[in-house]
């Protein structure tokens, strides 16, 4: 296989390049398939690398890429988009674009990475909105794939059909399997349920050649009913801090009762090695890495707030994404569903965006 | 004080009677300034109480009251009001219309008994839509109330208010807390995010009376950074239950880990006090009541799985809010609202139906 050539926007985050560059680098010692493209300020990545000694082996495999402004984490996106045009950001996006990179990856402002990757990748025919998606683990052992977790406040049916399109293609693709099973986020599991762009989103999922499983309520997440869990990105996004909370909140509440005496300390102390196996399975840093789906490129989205051992874990998703052939898999997707289905036409398959132009 | 008079719907729920009937002789025996009234199929209620060897002293704070019908967790809410006019259900609720219960409780259909105690019950002035509330704990050892929990799919601004107002007086009655904290559930802190409606409410919370911290993020629940957390019943509901899922699925978890080995079964052992009362902590069912707001009564939901520990704390959630008063402090604090802000006209308070006819 040729190598899979990753832009990564170094200067983007909470921390910017004392995290990116160490991940970067412990990210290419394990993948020697993998090509780092480190975009962003020339001689403070030069500095970083001299810090971390890079190795001349390890070099080989490296390349700077400058890029003389940087989006700040306040940065309106406007502001990003319009008058910082020599971004690491944008350059990151761009490298995709011009076929250099075959993903791009930055941890910086949401709002500014999901509307520059869009205004210089554009989206895939077909998909109207890009969506925000994030695989995260559930009660049978898998991963439930969630979109859109923010990046469309306001959503159609046909929207959520595209999302569910774009996220079967990520679970088929990056999880090996096929047909996978969709799931419409709703307040209840019978049809009559859910305010009126969910219940015709339902209709056009049902009409679509999806594995449209049907409504899913809230707890299915983490059950693991279904592969792919489509909201709207209102929704999405409260669901999954919501999620962050709890589990931040959970956390808490263990640590305090193995603190309450010393008696209790002993316990945990001795209880340490399984509450340590038990954390690094729900540590979120594993879950670390949101794809930005519907673009013509594989382009990821850290936390801002990652580590470097989380900030590896988004570099492996874009790995992932471009490896299982993400981007072909959406493309083939989006044919199928748009070609027509058993007694449908090609406008009831709900790709037209005036197809159901009564909807808000 | 003078007696508390509960109205318990003892055939509601997944189990009904075999929970309901125990839960109110144990909820009894603690409370001997409640009296309860059990309605339902009479006979089955009395042979109930034999079966339980209700002791004479008992049942002097006991009274049957006879319904004939029964709603079922599959009864069409149509159905639920219109065909079973002696229903269980029913009834309960016209023992608080007619001043001969203070509280009413139910483990049955939601959307059911939403809407016999809404019709049977009506509105408070002020409120045209009740909603459901609920406390859960937060991170700071206290209790985030956060309403709407699925009673109103599509909201106005109007209503996300009215729901702040019902959230403020539940948390300052039964809470005993002054002028309570409220936050609009958002996808962002800053002002320009989010959809129409919850900008606008944000724009009427901002010039109503009350204590509004402003947006907050789905995290903020359970950090506790606000005392009331508002949003509509799509997103409320979506938010609850995938939370229980979630701590579900911690709790498989660490279950998991614990049986990995022999070693890690012995590690569980030792730590099982601590774990315990982590369980014990966290124990959906202490926190099991939801309040039904906005109605002139007291009303409130039990989950439908509730077992009789579960269904006492429904109970014990009517009997708070009767003592508390809460009934009196919500008409207080909806008369503070629709009095005249600070440079406002009762119109701008936000609680005229008609002021934003614009939003969908």
């Amino acid at each position: 296989m040729a190598m899979i050539r990753i832009a990564i926007d170094c200067m983007g985050g909470d921390f910017g390049l004392p995290v990116t560059i160490p991940a970067a680098l412990a990210f290419s010692d394990r993948h020697p398939g993998a090509e780092l493209l480190l975009v962003g300020l020339a001689d403070q990545i030069e500095a970083r690398l001299a810090q971390a000694k890079a190795s001349p082996a390890q070099r080989e495999r490296l390349r700077i890429v400058p890029a003389t402004e940087v989006v700040t984490m306040d940065d309106k996106v406007e502001v990003a988009l319009r008058r910082k045009k020599d971004s690491s950001m944008r350059i990151a996006a761009e490298l995709v674009r011009d076929g250099q990179a075959d993903a791009c990856v930055s941890a910086g402002n949401t709002g500014a990475w999901m509307a520059i990757s869009r205004y210089v990748l554009k989206t895939l025919d077909g998909i109207d909105r890009p969506a925000i998606a994030k695989a995260i683990p559930n009660q049978s052992g898998g991963m439930t794939v969630i979109l859109d977790l923010g990046a469309n406040v306001d959503c159609t049916a046909e929207h959520l059909l595209q999302f569910a399109i774009m996220g079967s293609a990520l679970v088929s693709s990056v999880g090996h399997r096929e047909r996978p099973s969709v799931g419409l986020l709703n307040i209840g599991e019978e049809a009559i349920k859910g305010n009126d762009v969910v219940k015709q989103a339902a209709e056009l999922l049902r009409r679509s050649a999806l594995n449209f499983h049907g409504n899913v309520e809230g707890n299915d997440i983490f059950k693991g009913t279904v592969d792919v869990v489509v909201c709207d990105g209102f929704v999405g996004n409260i669901v999954l801090k919501s999620s962050e909370g709890l589990a931040k909140m959970l956390g808490v509440f263990i640590k305090e009762e193995f603190k309450r005496n010393l008696f209790t300390l002993l316990m945990g102390a001795i209880a340490t090695p399984v509450l340590n196996r038990f954390r690094q399975r729900v540590d979120p840093r594993r879950y670390n890495g949101a794809a930005l789906l519907g673009l013509r490129g594989v382009v990821i989205k850290s936390h801002g707030s990652a580590d470097t051992y989380a900030f590896e874990w988004a570099l492996q998703d874009a790995y992932d994404a471009v490896e299982s052939g993400l981007l072909g898999r959406t493309a083939q997707t989006i044919a199928q569903i748009t070609s027509v289905p058993a007694g449908g036409t090609e406008h009831e398959a709900g790709l037209e965006p005036s197809s159901h132009g009564d909807i808000a």
